[in-house]
């Protein structure tokens, strides 16, 4: 069975480690067809539009989505792509890695976030020359959705059960709609809860990481929180991310274009690879994500390492280092 | 000249760090006359509100008004007493203290918090069963007044100048304006500004806090993004907050009731000290300030210290050791 993965490299170091993550899934054993397609910042300098036409619609048809990052534009391209693969969920690892410095080098989080409404809804108006207004929406039926994936989540991947961040005591009926839902869910199935407000949990997770392992919560909090504890596990170098629907799911690296060093071939490839992992595994080949994982996680643990890492290897040695090690 | 305090205590160890407080105050050659009044989960129990309408009318009155805690009724106390001191701004050190342990010891941040609006306007529906919405008011007048208030605040602090934090790449129009109107007035003040997104704001001041110094930003981003500080700096024990207005104030310590320790006499009373540090810097008395403060640092420092830093002093020794280093 070939699957058909839409490539978007996108804009700065996107153009260098997503074809280093492409040459890793072409070291393995299974048959992929990779289709390119431009998006962000250089391709609407040409054309007047950060997401052709074509791209959406060949995220929305393709089995998955390999995306790399954009500049100015990450908005314009990421937020209809996620839309373009149906994503309900955005799941964020953050955990930090053996011989990486780390602000807190006990996290291990994985944030579940939800990925379609919340202030992202995106029904913004001007209503006079003093007043500006957002609806932020927050449905039972996405909430119930993510709640669903958060507790198949924990069961197969044999976590204890999860935390509920939130602001209910502010947006009570939001929010509120959105925790009661969660831990409803998660109590028909049987898969334990218990939850934190979002302030609090930035101060927390800071102090104590370990006491968390699996948060979900609403669009913006996931959006803040994960950043945060991208902090703590030494920056966005090294997180992948999935967006995942029913039918197709796009995977990225969380960080962005690096203009400082894009075009110089000493991109970290680490997070693309280990996106690249993750759509493998979404594929259902545990075992060749498996083997990425322990490649990436040798290669940052024993060298070549980037620059950034304070190597001086390039992003194709870490590849093909990678590589060797599958 | 006598000024008119509302203290109000309200619960946990609200009750015994606001009296301390109250205590370093009195030692001060200033005229106060101290007024006290209920509010929280104790007099909810009691009388059904959590905020008694002559606790409102009072702070409402007076010069100036310092607040404990508040539990499960925290919302429904200090967003209220928000409005009735009229408070635009929510002024929110976080800096870390000479010998206590902290995971970012370099980090010394000052937010300044939009106090009224964002998410916090409070306009909720239920729409249907399955949707709920909540409208987020961003207005250029209360913009505006923040970032009057920010460009004073620098010059009168002495800082370079400020760091807008926003979310503007997905909130378009509201924090677009927002970003566009105190960028705009403190152009007109000569003030010097740059802008960082929310989300890599929160990786960033993880990573390298000294990057940043004054942060002006919408109210749940000051709420989270303080509380994230308060975490680098080893807690929410030594935070002290201000609520300005422009004819009052209220100064509250960041800490919550602390029910686990709470009628033990052991709660740290520094944060409500420095709050109280900051009521009287806010009525004119610098040197009384910088006194507490110096005061305050120096305890910290050389003790004696409440069991939350290790010590196994009560709150009474930690305050008659502040009042003697006066
Ligand atoms: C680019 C931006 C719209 C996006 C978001 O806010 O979701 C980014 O910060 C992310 O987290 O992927
Ligand atoms: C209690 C709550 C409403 C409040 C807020 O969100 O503002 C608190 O978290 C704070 O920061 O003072």
């Amino acid at each position: 069975m070939t699957h058909e993965i839409a490539v978007i490299p996108g804009d700065g170091i996107g153009q260098e480690v997503t074809p280093a993550a492409i040459e890793v899934l072409e070291a393995l054993d299974i048959d992929f067809e990779f289709v390119e397609a431009d998006a962000g910042d250089a391709v609407k300098a040409e054309t007047g539009e950060a997401l052709p036409e074509e791209t959406y619609e060949l995220a929305a048809s393709a089995d998955a989505t390999l995306f790399g990052a954009a500049g100015e534009t990450a908005a314009d391209v990421i937020l209809p792509l996620r839309d373009a693969v149906g994503s309900f969920v955005n799941i964020r690892p953050a955990k930090a890695y053996p011989g990486i410095d780390a602000v807190r080098p006990e996290t291990d989080l994985v944030f579940l976030r939800e990925n379609t409404e919340g202030v992202y809804s995106g029904h913004e108006d001007r209503l006079t020359n003093d007043v500006s207004t957002l609806t932020r929406v927050v449905t039972e039926s996405a909430s119930r959705e993510l709640a669903e994936f958060a507790c198949d989540y924990v069961d197969t991947d044999d976590h204890d059960g999860f935390t509920i961040v939130h602001k209910a005591n502010v947006m009570r009926e939001t929010d509120g709609l959105f925790r009661d839902t969660v831990a409803e869910v998660a109590d028909e199935h049987g898969v334990e809860t218990d939850e934190v407000l979002m302030d609090a949990f930035a101060t927390h997770v800071c102090l104590d990481p370990e006491q968390f392992d699996v948060v979900v919560c609403p669009n913006l909090a996931g959006d803040v929180l994960s950043d945060l504890a991208a902090g703590l596990v030494g920056g966005l170098g090294l997180l992948p991310s999935a967006n995942v629907g029913t039918e197709r799911a796009l995977f990225e690296p969380v960080h962005g274009t690096a203009p400082d060093i894009a075009g110089e071939g000493v991109a970290n490839p680490a997070a693309a690879i280990i996106s690249a992992a993750m759509l493998v595994e979404y594929l259902g080949y545990d075992e060749e994500a498996d083997a990425i994982n322990e490649a990436v996680e040798a290669t940052l643990e024993e060298g070549p390492r980037t620059p950034d890492l304070g190597g001086d290897a390039s992003t194709e040695d870490v590849t093909e280092a990678v590589i060797d090690r599958l």
